[in-house]
């Protein structure tokens, strides 16, 4: 089965390669946007992205959808974890973080396919918290900020341990598995 | 002429009435909501959504969207000003804005409308400055923090003041001289 997927990052593209390849999934880069809507929620993003495309005659792919939600923050970067970090990047969260006991946080991805006439959406998180201040020189965003340990940073942590833990990995072995439930693979 | 007015708020469509009706155009409260896209431009909001509701059947309609421009933190929260609103609020704006020298911002209103065949966009601004704190029990959202004269904030100014002033009124004219200038009033 070909799986387009729909993104800017062709090392996405290759990330779902590794993962789904072995199930005899062939991933195709779509290089190309899509409108992502206002909301609280990855999951709306991600079912009206399918939805837009499925209409413009799309089949068989796939997109997905990040955010860092904080509960001190009522889940804020959230859904616009891209403009957060664009704009007050992780200098403004570590400032709005100041003085607040409570650092959890979590990180989400959401990955939506559609094949043929069915819609998979699932969502992986990665709970952890925000740190006092940046540390390491890996990942990229918010990884300097957050830690799924409470001691090392994602920027820290080796790209193949956080590959199994991160929110992404998790939501990658997830999608395999709802894949395989509903006899794609 | 009627003008249909795509809100949840009735007191935006008494607000538009208040200013239009003088032209001889009817406001017709439309009580939906309509998918806003993420972009960093209310502009871009606004035209995707005349259209995605013109292609639903809509006719002789308008939209609008604000939000607040900081210049300090690269035009945040701007087109998520709900949003930031919602979660961080005013305490978290001051937060962020704690020792910076530049409090420059502005306030910005996107008014749409789509009749007959036509499109009509207008942004009114207001420019003004983030306070070092909350001030004064009117308007919403925003108005403590924001001043456009650098010492009353919205919530000290009267309403009646501040309509003449404020982003929205001066959207409104603009939608007024550009519906003269095309012959629709």
């Amino acid at each position: 089965m070909k799986l387009k997927v729909i993104t800017h990052n062709p090392g996405k593209v290759r990330e779902y390669q590794e993962a789904l390849g072995g199930y005899g999934i062939e991933m195709e880069h779509v290089n190309r946007e899509y409108d992502e809507v206002q909301t609280a929620y990855l999951e709306e993003v991600v079912d009206k992205g399918l939805k837009s495309m499925y209409a413009e005659g799309l089949r068989d792919f796939m997109i997905d959808d990040s955010g860092l939600f904080v509960d001190a923050l009522k889940g804020f970067p959230g859904v616009y974890s891209a403009y957060g970090q664009k704009t007050i990047g992780n200098e403004g969260i570590l400032k709005l973080m100041e003085g607040v006991d409570d650092r959890a946080a979590v990180f989400k991805c959401c990955i939506g396919c559609r094949i043929g006439d069915e819609t998979v959406i699932v969502t992986g998180k990665c709970p952890g918290v925000i740190l006092d201040s940046a540390r390491g020189d890996g990942g990229f965003g918010y990884d300097p900020i957050f830690s799924p340990d409470g001691e090392h940073s994602f920027a820290e942590i080796p790209v193949e341990e956080k590959n199994v833990i991160s929110h992404r990995g998790v939501a990658t072995r997830m999608l395999v598995e709802e894949l395989r439930n509903r006899g794609f693979i």
